[in-house]
């Protein structure tokens, strides 16, 4: 169990969509905000991870929503990165609203990148060490994803400059807007997520044009949505949405 | 002279560029934010606006920068809507370092939108009798742009979901990720805006198809780029960036 990290936020109008409601890229823009806090404050930040020539990716989210604060709420962002294995380390996330009551749990999969290969390093234990993060030899296996189709509708994307992070690729939180822009406006007005299952296969860069996929699935115990971005033809993101009704 | 309006901000790296730099559209939500809190305190929100069949909407920026605030410094934000007359409304920003030192100067022109006939509706005095601001008879001239010539180059962007706000109609703060986005992305990381004169003409709406264009001016006096962005073949916005050099 690693030590645990908390800040609130008071969410203003432009992390908020046209209902007043928190957008997804920005409920995990402040999820991952928290926990580079956390990092700086535990003398471990960015900076002194670049400094060893890696980065922080994250390959996997698990993300359960009970439901999206709105405009004006301040809400408690808590963090913990709870384990880690040779490669992988497992974080989690909560969003709490101002009565204590869980709005948001987030957990997620983070591994260093090489800045070089551009390939996944073996987790360093002086990184992890001021997390107090429990080391495990188990590689956790993610819930599995609805198996992708075929295409209900696509749209085409071009990364632009703000979608790059310091480590000179898109963002994670891009792709969320990838996968939600892609449905039909009158849909996002409608739903609400309650649970999103996102893997992470490859990294998009400057200038690229991606493809946004996704194939609506209607049963009777449940909504989904599944999801593919392609980017040079290559696939680098895959989810699954499940939706309240 | 109307009341001024402060709130303290800690920049996230969500907020920031590849270079751990504020961002422009962020910079200008961060302003409007403050406004949106001040005129929620002073008991006339964008709800109780709306419920007057009205919007705000922003016809114009002139905006000095005098240095970018970056990721972990803790800003202050200040407001103050000066002056009206019976169509604009004169709100000026501030934006100040720990220091006290100013980082970001902006002067805008609001007006506010009939949802119905979505056109500029004149100012109730009920609305802007909380800010104390002065009334004035007269209408101040903008600073003129950059006349438009012939694009250097130009990019096509699809508006998106989360584009749109509580207007139901593109944030002013999306078009200068368009403004900016057209231009290369060595110039970005090289260059930092020193002045942004620009004006909205005419609103963008969901799905619709936007161009923008710039062209470059390099004269011994001064570096800058002028913007046209137009959207169904009418002109939405023009602008122009001065750089530092």
């Amino acid at each position: 169990m690693g030590k645990k990290f908390r800040e609130t936020h008071t969410i203003p109008f432009y992390e908020c969509d046209a209902k007043r409601r928190l957008t997804i890229p920005t409920l995990i823009k402040l999820a991952v905000s928290c926990s580079t806090v956390q990092s700086e404050q535990l003398g471990v930040s960015e900076e002194d991870v670049e400094k060893l020539g890696l980065g922080w990716i994250i390959t996997h989210y698990e993300i359960t929503i009970s439901r999206l604060p709105e405009q004006g709420e301040t809400v408690t962002v808590q963090t913990e990165a709870e384990s880690y294995n040779k490669f992988f380390c497992y974080r989690n996330f909560w969003i709490f609203d101002e009565s204590g009551a869980e709005c948001v749990f987030i957990e997620s999969v983070f591994a260093l990148m090489d800045f070089e290969t551009r390939k996944i390093a073996s987790v360093r234990d002086e990184v992890l060490a001021p997390f107090e993060s429990e080391k495990i030899k188990k590689i956790k296996r993610p819930t599995p994803l609805l198996p992708f189709e075929k295409a209900t509708e696509s749209k085409d994307y071009r990364v632009r400059f703000y979608d790059l992070d310091a480590n000179q690729h898109v963002n994670n939180a891009v792709y969320f807007s990838w996968l939600f822009d892609v449905l039909d406006r009158s849909f996002l007005e409608e739903h609400v997520p309650e649970k999103i299952v996102l893997n992470f296969n490859k990294e998009v860069r400057y200038g690229e044009m991606v493809v946004s996929e996704y194939e609506l699935v209607e049963e009777v115990e449940f909504l989904a949505t599944k999801h593919q971005v392609h980017s040079q033809d290559q696939l680098s993101c895959e989810a699954t949405i499940y939706w309240q009704r």
